[in-house]
């Protein structure tokens, strides 16, 4: 009996903890904190960007104030690709904590770029790892596994603790047809699968479409007629920076059809030189030339490879669009792609973009028009297989909305995992699994931490309502100096009103405003009314009453009094 | 010879101007002028919503500046459909002219209940047409044509003038099945192109979208198969209240599977209860519940129709997501269906409302995984239709952004409409057709009318400037008492700031803003520099250089200063 049993109760084992950072219920700044006994270590610190309603701010980082008060713990940084939503939070974190960060080499060279602009280079130090390499990090070991996405060079991680197994696959997809390296190491992921995987946090991005994600070749494939179809017209092609695999295809189809290649936008300046330095990029001999030099050959000699497939405002291929590109002059003579689908809430900005480029005549395709662009995430048959050849005791699905976090569960439902044995959670929450149980054991401070300019943290909610305000009504300032002692009005009250009306219009309403202000300061002081606090709201109740009642509108009232 | 020729050099007439005052290059705010000697009238008076960078606008409409200032000329207002983007904008326009109206019954309802609020009703002569009915319109005649739209009663109109037969759509669709009535009038469509059509302006909305449009009857089947889906969970359906059609749908299917109907969201229950007063809505005696009265019934026995299928935050169904609605609390018991697709722009919001309502543990169908929606417009094959049966000597698309524009342009090429006789333009541009050419031959005032609140077109592109420029980075008040005489300094200065930073861990900043600012009134005095005008450009500057040196951000720097 006993013996038999043995397998049936499993000892409990030395815990480990799982603490999300980010990525979860948005799709943006993923960072995991991994933790075993005295020993810590973290997996991505990525950026956001921000949503409407943050208005102003630039970027958006996790609140990472529980690694910084437990920074004597933290072993190691470790980074599974270069995208901006897994290494862009990493110069902050690295201001107040140092560890050494270990990644692929693309990964590390785009890193080092980054440490290089906050002023970091040199002060942190940077290990690049190989596939199928482990480090030790405290009391765990780490091992990296290549997998296919949209950037080159990108890790799963699996982690050896002493409670069991823990695999992360960061951002993948299943590609047999790379355009450079190996299809994903589906063989690891079966190998650690047979030995016994305690956990598995999967990408769920594209966990609400079914099937397979179509391989980065059958851009290729399309760019291939394209080039024949733009016969002798000059071809533009907006793509993400990032998506070295795809400039190497424009390249490879630029030779093949004798074409000269020219790259415009800072972004994709710095990723193709930094790719091309580093050997990711392979672009024979006479290729590339300077844009300031295009106008030295024919259209149908030049590919220009170009920023903003997202209708970003200030991007390359907007000032295209807008005429405003010091070297680009759109024209009927010009083929323009746009290699990338718009991401929520970009819709209407990459629209206008076409608008623009087809009323300067060009001829422009794009995403719905013809297979230009691929997903970098795996849909639902390969979060399948991933799940098949892992085979997991406990699944948390990682890196979505909701939506995706809740389709993912349900594929390991259907794919034998315990629905028990699922946690959809949320950041902050600290999990613990000691080889038998999964639990939520507590919560350490999570959240997002808004970047203004050189401000991190400094905008917050009240900021943000001011902004939002401000931004809808407009602002109403009634400025007015009172004699201290006697307690008469010695100036003003000056009404200036900014986003409000325009003023040279509204000369009466903004006569009225100051005399109903008058009339408030001064019922406050027949009142014996001195608290300025008292006189302030008055003001502001009366003006903000005036107002709605001939505007239905509620600028915000600022009342200054100065005692002289 | 002579004779021979007579077909071969046809005569010029009195020439029709066709001026388009809305719908062009924009989605929204439809508005056409046909104008023929000294008689005008008026085809849809729409309104849009605002862009993003339109902060704290409500919403925008035509400038009609044109029909204002020609009003004695004007012999009516003829209204397509019901859609707000093509009746919106009427009650602005119909305070300041007045000429009689003619529509479809429905849509002069939905007109009726906006001139109610707007003060108008019994103002205006509202007349009831019927498809095939003709009016005279000065010396021209208006003859209304029956077409399917997702909206019931939509008009397509012929205009018959001595130049010739203009042909508009209006928006319309192609449906051989429609919910109610028949399919839309293909055969005189084919009866005006067999006599001749001068020019036809048609609905792009569609035109890059290739194939047939999906019939309403496509959705009821989709229902019908989620109504038994649902099995014993409340069933809540959201869609666009104009959808009259839909709704219907929806009522069917609650009677067949013995379930009550409620209503949620103001404009949903407005438009219910003008559909079935007015008889478009059929809905049989005690199908229809309060909401107040839900809970009397099981799950299973209801189905909420609800607003809110784009996510608008005020709606009700995203206040059923974000758990603040009064009446309707879901829960795992709910299956939601989102009927309609996402409006370019609100794919995150709808994104937002799904997430919320999965947390909440109700079911979610939404357009992507499900035909729960089909367009109102026309795709590639139905305009081909179109275009075939009228075969229009000119042709001008209509409704739509330039990449729809040129879409439909290129449509009728391929149906053999000569290149040059087909003009894409823009809003403010007078059309003149002679019954021989098409030409531009001049233009009128047009553009977007912004309202925000009571007023109409005093937000303008100063105000709209300092919005964005106080919504991305605050605001700072700089307020100094000077002594008009000595030019001292009498208090002050003081500085106030809003949307900046958090004040209470800026202290520093502050004050150092204080002292610069002090120091720059100083200089200016020290310097005999007493024009208020100079000294607050030194505190814009100074302070401003500071501010962006230690933030890098520019928030509006207000200076002010009282003279005592
Ligand atoms: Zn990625
Ligand atoms: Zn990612
Ligand atoms: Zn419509
Ligand atoms: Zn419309």
């Amino acid at each position: 009996n006993k013996r038999g049993k043995r397998t049936a109760t499993p000892q409990k084992k030395t815990p480990v903890r799982i603490i999300p950072l980010g990525g979860l219920h948005e799709i943006g700044k993923n960072m995991t904190v991994i933790e075993c006994g005295n020993d810590m270590f973290i997996v991505d610190c990525g950026l956001a960007f921000p949503d409407e309603e943050m208005l102003g701010v630039d970027l958006v980082i996790p609140d990472f104030s529980y690694v910084e008060k437990n920074k004597e713990k933290l072993r190691g940084i470790v980074l599974t690709h270069g995208h901006e939503d897994h290494i862009g939070g990493l110069p902050f974190l690295l201001k107040s904590v140092n560890a050494p960060v270990y990644s692929s080499r693309l990964t590390l060279g785009l890193v080092e770029g980054k440490l290089k602009e906050h002023g970091l280079l040199g002060k942190v130090q940077l290990n690049v790892v190989q596939p199928r390499d482990t480090i030790k990090l405290g009391c765990m070991a780490v091992e990296f596994i290549h997998v296919n996405h949209s950037i080159p060079d990108a890790l799963a991680v699996a982690i050896h603790t002493p409670a069991g197994i823990i695999v992360m696959t960061g951002d993948f997809k299943i590609d047999s047809t790379p355009i450079e390296g190996d299809i994903i190491d589906l063989a690891r992921f079966g190998e650690l699968g047979n030995r016994g995987v305690l956990a598995l946090l999967m990408d769920s991005t594209n966990a609400a479409k079914p099937g397979m994600t179509m391989s980065e070749r059958k851009v290729g494939e399309s760019f291939s007629n394209l080039f024949q179809r733009a016969q002798d017209k000059r071809i533009i092609i907006a793509s993400f920076a990032s998506n070295i695999h795809r400039i190497q295809q424009i390249v490879d189809y630029a030779v093949k059809y004798k074409r000269k290649v020219a790259v415009s936008g800072r972004s994709m300046i710095n990723v193709v030189a930094k790719a091309t330095e580093l050997g990711y990029l392979k672009i024979p001999e006479g290729i590339l030339v300077e844009i300031e030099g295009i106008n030295r050959y024919r259209p149908d000699q030049l590919v220009i490879i170009t920023t903003g497939s997202q209708g970003e405002p200030m991007s390359a291929l907007t000032r295209m669009a807008m005429s405003d590109h010091r070297k680009v002059t759109v024209n009927p003579n010009d083929f323009i792609i746009i290699s990338a689908s718009p991401i929520p809430g970009n819709e209407k900005l990459v629209n206008r973009v076409i608008n623009e480029l087809l009323k300067l005549g060009a001829e422009v395709i794009y995403e719905k028009m013809y297979e230009v662009h691929v997903s970098g995430h795996a849909c639902q048959e390969e979060l399948k297989m991933i799940l098949g050849l892992v085979k997991p005791k406990f699944f948390i699905p990682a890196h979505g909305e909701y939506l995706h976090l809740k389709k993912n569960a349900d594929l390991a439902v259907a794919m034998g995992v315990d629905r028990k044995n699922i946690l959809i959670t949320e950041i902050g929450k600290v999990i613990e699994l000691d080889g038998v149980d999964m639990k939520v054991i507590g919560t350490v401070p999570a959240g997002r931490v808004m970047v203004d300019g050189l401000g991190v943290g400094d905008v917050g909610s009240i900021v943000l309502r001011d902004r939002k305000h401000l931004a809808e009504d407009g602002l109403i300032i009634v400025v007015t100096a009172i004699d201290g002692q006697t307690g008469e009005i010695v100036a003003g009250p000056d009404v200036v009103s900014r986003g409000f009306v325009y003023v040279r219009e509204a000369e009466d309403m903004m006569a009225q405003t100051r005399k109903i202000a008058k009339k408030a300061v001064e019922t406050c002081m027949a009142n014996n009314t001195h608290e300025w606090g008292n006189i302030k709201n008055k003001i502001k109740d009366d003006v903000g009453d005036y107002l709605w009642q001939v505007t239905k509108r509620t600028p915000m009232i600022l009342p200054v009094i100065q005692e002289i």
